[in-house]
């Protein structure tokens, strides 16, 4: 069993190469809920959505969001209306939305409204929100706080940021399943995610970072940052926001207390070896992720990676080591 | 000010006439809403929907309901989903039913939230729903009771009915503006609609039969039987079950305590002349309305009996009279 934390469109990237590489049955996704939003009346989660969708074969790949091939008329329709239009929904999406706030309205836990949308869709992987309580993502700006959604997606991330939070985090609690994954799968992943506001609210639920520390299985990431800059969105900003450099060395040091290993982008090769000057294991790969073909060989690495994490210390050697890259001094 | 009591796409066509020949500001229009039902989580109001889009011009007059030009993707999605796909709600239309969900939610009436609606679709005319309470109409059948739009959409209306009632009436209340539109407008049309569960529902409203009775302004009704069938839908079986025939005396028995003039079709002139000899007011004109031009003029003729109607007892003489067809004996 491999148990992925993941968010934002990195993740579901990488995702959409794991799907390809192992069988469903042997994902156990753990999904930022932090990003969830009230819009229209509705609950949304965009995280959870984008996974679902990457993982039923529904994904916008052109656009990284939403379904394939989806219309927006409902959207035109509440513009006409005067209601706000600048969180994207389509009109096929809006069903996934519509279907989950009955759920939720009916009693059922955001857990059970996922898997219960997962098994109507065929996705065979679990997908777990990182809990069942609220926890918001609050982007503090000169311009006030911001969910993050409307510093993201309605302000595109323009505004100064002064801090992150997570409001509700110290007294949620993790979705049925999540410490357990974390703590029993063969290899934990954490996706090329923003570490602040991807990562960070699922590290912020209370024991998840704990779980992490005492998972059986090698902890690594990918990293999304790539020669000092973020390869998509604000992880950049934000990062900087809680004070860590926006480098590789900045995710290391976001995920110190449970790191095994670190895996990187080939350019950064240089900054590897300075932070295995510092003990850590850090691997180099292609980490760039353009085509299916992209997302699934970045897939196979990693757990190539992974398996010669289980069998020694050492870096693996043959052919994915070499395919990626030398990453010996 | 002319006030209308309609449901039903009977009545959507009138009202569609009648915004044609009178300033929207002159007409108030008291909604049935006995069919209204949660779908997909979801408040629709079918009747008041089809109103608010005849005067908004969005109404789709091939389908006679929902938007013009709509398309079905979200409902499609849900059927993917397993969801219910009976009732259809095109995209567009969600953002009306999506709308007015979120503002019940956030505590308004009915009434508040078709007069915001209204505003944003800059519907000037007065759409009030019959009341702000939650009125069902229910058909008992052999299979078992039914809301409307279970019995009528769902099923096609193919169930035998053994009687109609409204679930929640006698504990309602009018609408704030319904008992002061009726009483005080200078004409009251109850337009050609479904009399058991289009005007029925309305009538049930505590307060209202006892408003049209004293009412300033003449009453009339427009038959929705022509020769001895409904123009259109169930009228006939669900007039049955109330022990009515399916006729203009039916429909004039329907409304016997407070009718002034009943307007039915050139087709029923004889059984209009047996209706006289019992004492009604009875006129003759064109009903059937299929082009935009017929609605029209039968929104022009009836306004024309109703002026006729406040200057003196007699039925209206000259041009409107003449091409309405000879009433007198």
């Amino acid at each position: 069993m491999i148990c992925v934390l993941t968010g934002g469109t990195g993740g579901a990237k990488f995702v959409d190469g794991l799907r390809q590489v192992i069988p469903p049955e042997e994902i156990m996704l753990i999904v930022n809920t932090g990003d969830d939003l009230l819009w229209w009346g509705l609950y949304v989660s965009p995280d959870i959505d984008s996974i679902t969708y990457v993982l039923s074969g529904l994904l916008s790949r052109e656009r990284g969001w939403g379904v394939k091939g989806d219309t927006f008329l409902c959207l035109q329709a509440m513009g006409q209306l005067g209601e706000p239009t600048w969180f994207h929904t389509g009109d096929r999406d809006l069903a996934v939305h519509l279907l989950r706030s009955r759920l939720l309205a009916e009693g059922k836990t955001l857990s059970e409204a996922t898997s219960t949308i997962c098994d109507k869709l065929g996705v065979k992987a679990r997908i777990l929100p990182m809990s069942d309580s609220r926890v918001e993502t609050r982007v503090d700006t000169p311009s006030g706080e911001l969910s993050f959604e409307e510093y993201f997606v309605q302000r595109w991330y323009q505004d100064p940021v002064n801090s992150v939070r997570f409001a509700g985090a110290s007294d949620a609690e993790p979705a049925p399943g999540v410490i357990e994954a974390i703590v029993s799968a063969d290899t934990v992943l954490i996706a090329p995610s923003n570490p602040i506001t991807s990562i960070g609210p699922i590290l912020a639920v209370p024991g998840v970072r704990d779980a992490l520390v005492r998972a059986r299985g090698q902890v690594a990431a990918i990293s999304p940052i790539v020669g000092n800059a973020a390869v998509a969105g604000p992880a950049g900003i934000l990062m900087a926001a809680k004070g860590l450099p926006c480098s590789i060395a900045g995710v290391a040091k976001a995920y110190e207390d449970f790191l095994d290993l670190l895996i990187c982008d080939t350019r950064d090769a240089r900054a590897a070896e300075a932070l295995r000057g510092n003990g850590l294991r850090v691997q180099c790969t292609q980490t760039i992720m353009r085509t299916a073909e992209d997302k699934a060989e970045l897939a196979r690495t990693v757990l190539s990676f992974m398996i010669g994490g289980l069998l020694s210390d050492k870096p693996v050697s043959g052919e994915s080591a070499a395919r990626a890259g030398s990453d010996q001094p």
